[in-house]
């Protein structure tokens, strides 16, 4: 019986640390990729930024791409994920894509490194598959009902995702007032088909919602 | 006089060297910016990748943004300006806002490597620069006019950068039909207040301008 407790004593303290140093590379992916971008941080940037040996980088990500995954769904993902939850008490999918549009910049205004974050980890696959995604479902119900008229999804959602990217970078650099996302907001659901006065009454801020 | 000449020869030879040198640099710079990003790139690389020591870099260009600010100038900016004049032939700011997207469109069928170039250098602040000058005095000009309706000029060209911007991609990675560049467009004249279905009329592909 000790043999065993000991044995998973070891194993637990083991995983520990395991998890304690795959989260310290993470985290020091964050760092990185906020500050030079995606792209150029290397294997040997992480395993400095992290303190630990390069070999010690593979134990834990076969590839620079599966940390920048890891981070991505740590970090990058969960406040994204929760925008899109908040979102479902609007019916409206014009109502859905102003309300994103918002939560995005006061998201940003409270955690810029994941505002940063999301910009420059735009080029990895898993991202870009994330972001063109989400708009997807209420474009096409949208249109389904009438709501929105568009010729090509593929060219709105496009625009769609690339004003929120343009909106973001603007926030962040605090180029973007609240005016400013309303207009933004308002412009898309004009280019989605939605005549004035009903884009302007529907561009601004929705009441709070979480 | 033969001295003269001859020193008049050697400064030739040398200027032209200078500058066989300076444009290797600027070409190495383009095959790298192009295939990963303006960020990663080093000036090792560059040097590496011009074949010539690093100490030689220093000669030609104090720091690495003086050398991409030379490769913007040189490939990116120069295809940028002509399409900007190109689009003069239409006083409808409407009419250049569509041809804009299709000329950018066009030119990187033909030239991909500008359109990667482009792309990747969106961070270098002398290309965000000009790209946010663009389209600005056409939107005030189609605002004063009454052919366009929007409250913040920022916002305004913000989104029209960003479609182009993403459009571009979208071209370069095949996803963009001629369909899809015209929607994008027709969704922009809506976004900008023009309405149906004169944004649709105007979105198609101008005659050929040159």
């Amino acid at each position: 019986m000790e043999i065993e407790t000991q044995l998973g004593y070891r194993t637990e303290t083991g995983r520990k640390r395991r998890e304690r140093t795959r989260y310290k590379l993470i985290e020091a992916a964050a760092r990185l990729v906020a500050h030079q971008g995606a792209d150029s941080a290397t294997i040997d940037d992480f395993a400095r930024e992290a303190k630990v040996a390069r070999g010690t980088f593979y134990n834990y990500f076969p590839t620079r791409e599966d940390l920048l995954e890891a981070l991505w769904a740590h970090v990058g993902h969960v406040p994204f994920h929760r925008i899109q939850q908040a979102i479902t008490v609007f019916d409206d999918p014009a109502k859905r894509i102003v309300a994103t549009m918002h939560l995005v910049a006061h998201h940003a205004d409270e955690d810029s490194i994941w505002g940063w974050l999301l910009l420059s980890m735009s080029g990895l696959s898993q991202v870009n598959v994330d972001l063109r995604a989400y708009p997807t479902p209420d474009l096409k119900l949208g249109l389904q009902s009438g709501r929105f008229s568009f010729n090509d999804l593929t060219s709105a959602r496009d625009l769609v995702v690339s004003a929120v990217r343009a909106m973001l970078r603007a926030r962040l650099e605090q180029r973007a007032s609240d005016a400013y996302v309303a207009d933004l907001a308002r412009m898309l659901l004009l280019a989605l088909g939605v005549r004035e006065p009903e884009a302007s009454e529907l561009s601004m801020d929705p009441s709070p919602i979480t």
